[in-house]
């Protein structure tokens, strides 16, 4: 049992560093990177490659060496496939191993309280759609990002706002749908899954991560590791408290950041329409003439918030993503005065504000990057399936 | 070298777990313990014993078994020095490995910004008479608890609001001092020391600890380690802001949670005389006519601080310590409405606010325990001076 335990290990591990990387790599590098043997590592992708869950390119001369193969992660084989439910869409993504996008489908509708069942059968065509499309190529699972807190087993959305959901089965419903067939499902915050893909654009580092959406929200990285938290919800600093007894929030508390920050409220303070959506939300503010304003009251609303955050996290680096990375830098000024006044980190060193730059729809990509999971942790089960 | 790091890694461990426990336990027990072997466990512990480190209790006959030898820490082999700078009072500690302690004197003054030297007089005044009292019991070394941030070397203190100390060497000031000899000195914080007495209490567990003390400090506890954070001071929740533009804060800043909770900010409240020191503040209130109204401020402003901790780092435990743990029970119901009205973590479940049980002058004792740390961590270069 040891040895096939330890063959596991050796496999995700290859494979993980496979995923990970942006161009194909050889067998010496991969034994280098993962300090696993030459011989082992051939090893290891020979039932790989058998699989189909590695490729090898066409050998490489340099000099007068022997030609070096390059390896990277199998396109087409697998389809990992991320559900986003927002507010105002629902979206479906399907990626391969390699991070190519096979499949992508959005539909617009308000999802609210009343339209939990709506909100299920959208996601529902969408997934049937989504794997009539890839035509056959096996499903691995699907992940949900959902703009709320779920429960730690990842099948109940225990509170959405700004879905106005509360305690809402989601995974329960969508899995009795014939459509989704019997692929696991499982469903996740919005901004854990868009960190993600800040990850591998910032190995190592340390930082606070915000993001504008159709709430607002976080996530902690500490040393390249997103932060658990008791119940997987750390970073949360939409609902931390900005004005004490201040705006009303849509999750019925007062003062909430939220309740400055999200697009529900900058379409208020802007005195934009209900139906501007979130990706046209900092084009629409462009053109709004209370923008200064506008900027102000979220900017010194997120600038009291990160400082707190920062203060009792011990960070010095706040990441702006979402909405509010096409303002960051607009943004940074405001909030650097609030962090500034504030902050702790100040007395040891800048605290820096970034933009975040990451890929488009980090949480929908995020999440088909998580549905990929179950394969890089176990990759045996998946040799033997496809084999 | 391999087998001479081993060893140092084996001597540290069975080490670190006697020191630990409060009993004294067998040879066997502890190779449990440190999941080594019975035979390596009693090498360890004869050249442990032979250096004076550890000591063996009189054998106990359980039945007709053979008699167990307890091992404990030895007494009286090596002093440990805490020594605490507070706003009213400098103390100095002292304990053997055991933890017992082997003398202790407090002088009281008023340190502040103009009193640095004083202060330094006096710590080395302090250190020298303990030093004295030791009658030639080998000294490891000295750690001292500060109200502030320190640099990350432990040499100086960055920021000691409530002691009015901006960027002071004071390590580098006291070991100029021949009293001090040649002892190696470093600084921490109140705070952080003050955990550490908490820790063995709550194995394993998570949680933030919030001490009232001269100040409003913090540390946060994730199964049981103290995160560290970038530059050491993560947790620190006194300078977190409570009010945007509230009351003025002895560091400078507006609104901070130490501005209504902390030792002078309590004084202030209650219109206690600045003769009131921190260990009568407690009865002192007890009689103060405004305590119910002091009681609601200080309540509402943990409250706050408390519950925007929470959601930062999704903790559902909080620890009141110092001259919060005798009010803890009172002021727990005004802490609990604010904090589950804002935090996240009731969704999940109930929050916990705990009352410190930890020992009295938790710094002071945490600061002695920090410094038995280069036992500890290299016992074998001490067998070699004490053999």
């Amino acid at each position: 049992m040891q040895s096939t335990h330890l063959r596991e290990h050796n496999l995700s591990l290859v494979l993980r560093s496979l995923v990970g990387i942006e161009t194909p790599v050889s067998r010496a590098a991969l034994a280098k990177a993962t300090r696993l043997t030459k011989p082992t590592v051939s090893k290891l992708m020979e039932e790989l490659i058998g699989a189909g869950l590695v490729q090898e390119g066409a050998p490489l001369t340099r000099g007068t060496g022997r030609p070096i193969v390059p390896l990277s992660p199998a396109r087409g084989t697998l389809l990992a496939l991320g559900l986003e439910v927002a507010a105002d869409h629902i979206s479906v993504l399907g990626t391969d191993l390699a991070g190519e996008v096979t499949v992508q489908r959005t539909e617009y509708l308000q999802v609210g309280a009343g339209t939990v069942a709506e909100a299920v059968e959208t996601s529902a065509r969408l997934i049937g759609a989504a794997l009539e499309a890839a035509d056959g190529v096996p499903a691995i699972g699907i992940c949900v990002s959902v703009p709320g807190r779920i429960s730690p087993d990842g099948g109940r959305v225990l509170s959405a706002p700004n879905l106005d959901w509360t305690d809402v089965p989601f995974v329960e419903h969508l899995t009795a749908d014939p459509r989704v067939a019997s692929l696991p499902v499982r469903a996740e915050n919005d901004n854990r899954l868009a960190v993600r893909t800040e990850l591998d654009r910032r190995p190592g580092a340390s930082f606070l991560y915000v993001r504008g959406s159709t709430g607002v929200g976080g996530a902690v990285v500490l040393e390249g590791q997103v932060m658990p938290g008791e119940h997987g919800w750390a970073g949360e600093i939409g609902h931390t408290v900005v004005v004490r007894g201040g705006a009303l929030c849509r999750c019925g508390r007062r003062g909430c950041l939220e309740a400055y920050v999200s697009h529900h409220a900058l379409r208020e303070l802007a005195g934009l329409g209900t139906d501007v959506r979130i990706e046209d939300l900092v084009d629409a503010l462009a053109l709004s003439s209370d923008r200064a304003e506008v900027i102000g009251t979220i900017g010194s609303a997120l600038g009291l918030a990160v400082a707190n955050a920062l203060n009792v996290l011990d960070l010095s680096t706040v990441v702006l993503s979402g909405y509010l990375a096409p303002i960051a830098e607009e943004i940074a000024p405001v909030i650097r005065t609030t962090v500034e006044a504030h902050a702790l980190a100040v007395e040891a060193g800048p605290v820096t504000i970034e933009r975040s730059d990451a890929l488009a729809e980090p949480s929908l990509r995020g999440a088909a990057r998580a549905a990929l999971e179950p394969v890089l942790a176990s990759p045996s089960s998946w040799i033997r399936r496809l084999g």
